[in-house]
């Protein structure tokens, strides 16, 4: 323990270093070696050190270019609240508030902070769309698709995400995923293999209502999970009601809406506990390959060594939603997630599964998260800038370090689900809280999308936003 | 009635011509105009008594040519029993069974008469591809498909499809239309829209086997209507036990696998029978478009008033079931099914709807139709031929008079299961009886695909099968 002692003592010397105003927000830190050097430890007490005070959001790496003081190292906007959902509510989906929501989706005169994808500004399109002509002119892909395609779905698709998990330590093989019509399409059938009418499932709190709405459609109970708003889930409330539950849904990297992250050692011993209660665990990882910092975070798969982990993701927050690409690596429950798919759809359309396994092919979608994670990173530091000069004092807001959700608290007397209203006249939308949960809770939250292209017309929008909360 | 004894008269005295051999397979029949002078009776007159003649496969009309003789009227193969299958029977599917025939499904050396498509040499491959290039270029197209199709579907399919209903005396709209991964989802929806776990659903016997796995698998339970070979279900026996139902989910045109197909009065019935008992009905009709002469049989929509039928189709049994097209109109449960489809998959892929969407547009569908029903019902007189110079004494076959699928009923010590493994062997591959029941039924049964290219290698292989039962 001493080492480790050593690396958290150095990390409490750049901190007040930080915090005093020596070293300010952008400024450049010492390289790994000259710090190395100069306290002469080695080169990983160091690192451990950068690392611990990255996880504080008070530094962030660069790639090739060393480590900086970050914008937030100064953040004066303070973490939401850990949510404590209790289990005895009532339990009421918003259905007519998110009805409401998406029929506003649509309206471009709006300006869709309530998007759950990136803006097309920020996607590919043209690349895609390349790949997508060369492709359809394949006169042996074309005969192929007067046929069903393989149940399992593309094996060249099947292939791509298998090389592609290698970057969290992911062992898998072609065969061991199934694709599907996005990720929600790959939790449903997970759902539908693992859970009987009258299940229940452990969900975070808040959560994207899209899972409630699957949950409650399949005539399932859910459990909502107190949630840290930077580490996820707490481990503890969810031991202590783990003898109800069958099945656990879980976002682990960059979360929706609430953008928190469980660190490794809560994913580790997640995995564990759900191993040695035999409780598979759906792990929607759509956000993983999305964090700021260029690292991959390794999702609860990892540490699976039983094959209780239904891994699923997607290309629909990366690429193209539209095409509907989505897997699953189901572990022992392939069998059963196959059936599903079978009796649902037999099959899917190939081409699109074509397109997007060339574009992960061939460093083509490495280049594109590189850039696609740069943006959003900025536009995370505008959103904090303006919430914070124009929004109300006593604004609360998340931290995410990945992903392009933002989770807002506003005063406990505002009224988000009122406040929409107000906005959408004025021509902004959001996703008010109340939709993130089954309980007559978040009420004063609401959850911002930054996947947007930075501009002085979004910038004024969002102050504009911040305008109108003011005047509740 | 004096006018309905005239036609009826006059078809009983061609009847007895036919017979007798005065009139032999393929000889030209009368005009109807000579006939009209003939009898000096009205043109309907003798229209009617060549429909009587028609619908009971003793003459067949050919566009523009005039009627002729069918090869059928000398039929000596009977038709098989109707189905009586009792409800006191033991459950069970025969998922091993199903399993097994989908294994050797894509088994190139294996003649397929077990498939459930058309084989590629019956579709319009070229056309579509053409097409599919064109729309893939397109800009406008690909844009949208970054972000979310319209859950109901693309647009352009559904004007198609509400167009093409005209041709059954549909009045359909394209907002009546939701669009679906093939009619498989579609009827998936709609069970899941109008079902709670343990309610029942009235199939057909024998019925398409995904249809029993669906329902079970959405916790329903399946109760087996006894039907015609000819007309389908039986009315009376549903009627009995329509107090137990809570939807009904029927092939009324072209059935699979039994090829019957309900006549408009038994559909009117059912309706109007449903219609007072507030049941849905889930009508799959992916064989309407296939009858072999160029008619197109109404389905039960088109006497649906009340808004409880739910129409399905698709086009995998006619173009490309690659693509994974199907639609649903599905009367007052529009909003239910809607939501099943956003739930499960949020939207689809909107460019092999387009693809369609054109295909269906500028006549090339109706052409394409009319040369494959001409190639469908030349093949099914083929295998009439075939099995009744090779199979065994006392064979049965169904008579459909459109699809492709073929109902053989060997002798009742004869199992399809045990020959399914020896044919195998012998590089053939069939669909046994048992697939298509609950019960344990239909062992001396077996299906036939009809869709595949008429050559001297199908024809041989067809021979084969037949020596083979006969040496079992």
């Amino acid at each position: 323990m001493k080492k480790e002692a050593l690396y958290l003592k150095i990390a409490a010397q750049m901190e007040n270093q930080i915090k005093a105003g020596t070293l300010s927000p952008g400024d450049k830190l010492p390289s790994l070696r000259s710090l190395q050097q100069l306290h002469q430890v080695g080169l990983n007490t160091i690192k451990q050190a950068y690392l611990t005070l990255e996880g504080r959001s008070l530094i962030h790496g660069l790639s090739r270019s060393g480590y900086f003081v970050s914008h937030t190292s100064l953040r004066k906007l303070p973490l939401p609240s850990s949510s404590l959902p209790s289990y005895n509510e009532q339990e009421q989906i918003s259905d007519d508030l998110i009805s409401k929501v998406f029929s506003n989706l649509q309206n471009k005169e709006i300006r869709q902070f309530s998007l759950g994808v990136p803006d097309k500004t920020l996607l590919p399109t043209e690349k895609l769309h390349k790949s997508l002509i060369t492709l359809a002119r394949r006169t042996d892909l074309h005969d192929a698709s007067m046929s069903y395609e393989d149940v399992q779905g593309s094996a060249n698709l099947r292939r791509s995400v298998a090389k592609w998990s290698m970057l969290w330590d992911g062992k898998l093989k072609a065969d061991d995923l199934i694709t599907t019509s996005g990720a929600m399409n790959a939790i449903y059938n997970c759902l539908m293999a693992v859970t009987k009418p009258g299940d229940t499932v452990a969900i975070e709190s808040p959560i994207y209502f899209g899972t409630i709405q699957i949950i409650k459609a399949l005539g399932l109970k859910a459990i909502e999970i107190p949630t840290h708003p930077l580490t996820g889930i707490h481990l503890d409330a969810l031991q202590k009601v783990l003898h109800k539950i069958d099945v656990c849904c879980f976002v682990t990297n960059f979360s929706n809406p609430l953008g928190s992250s469980m660190p490794e050692a809560h994913k580790k011993e997640l995995v564990a506990m759900l191993t040695q209660h035999n409780i598979p665990l759906i792990e929607d990882d759509i956000y993983g390959n999305l964090a700021f910092d260029n690292s991959r975070p390794k999702p609860c798969k990892a540490f699976d060594e039983a094959g209780i982990v239904m891994w699923c993701s997607s290309v629909s927050k990366t690429l193209a939603s539209g095409y509907r690409i989505g897997w699953v690596a189901p572990g022992r429950y392939k069998s059963q997630v196959l059936r599903q798919k079978l009796l649902q759809t037999i099959a899917m359309p190939s081409l699109h599964q074509e397109v997007v396994a060339e574009f992960m092919e061939h460093g083509r979608y490495d280049h594109h998260l590189r850039l696609l994670r740069k943006k959003l990173q900025a536009n995370f530091f505008h959103y904090e800038d303006v919430i914070h000069n124009y929004f109300p004092e006593g604004t609360k807001i998340s931290r995410p370090q990945g992903g392009f959700m933002l989770w807002v608290e506003l005063d406990k007397n505002c009224d988000s689900s009122k406040l929409y209203d107000l906005a959408i006249r004025q021509k902004i939308g959001f996703a008010p809280g109340r939709m993130f949960t089954q309980h007559n809770r978040y009420n004063n939250c609401l959850r911002l999308n930054f996947a947007l292209e930075w501009n002085e017309g979004l910038r004024f929008d969002l102050q504009r936003l911040g305008n109108l909360i003011r005047t509740q």
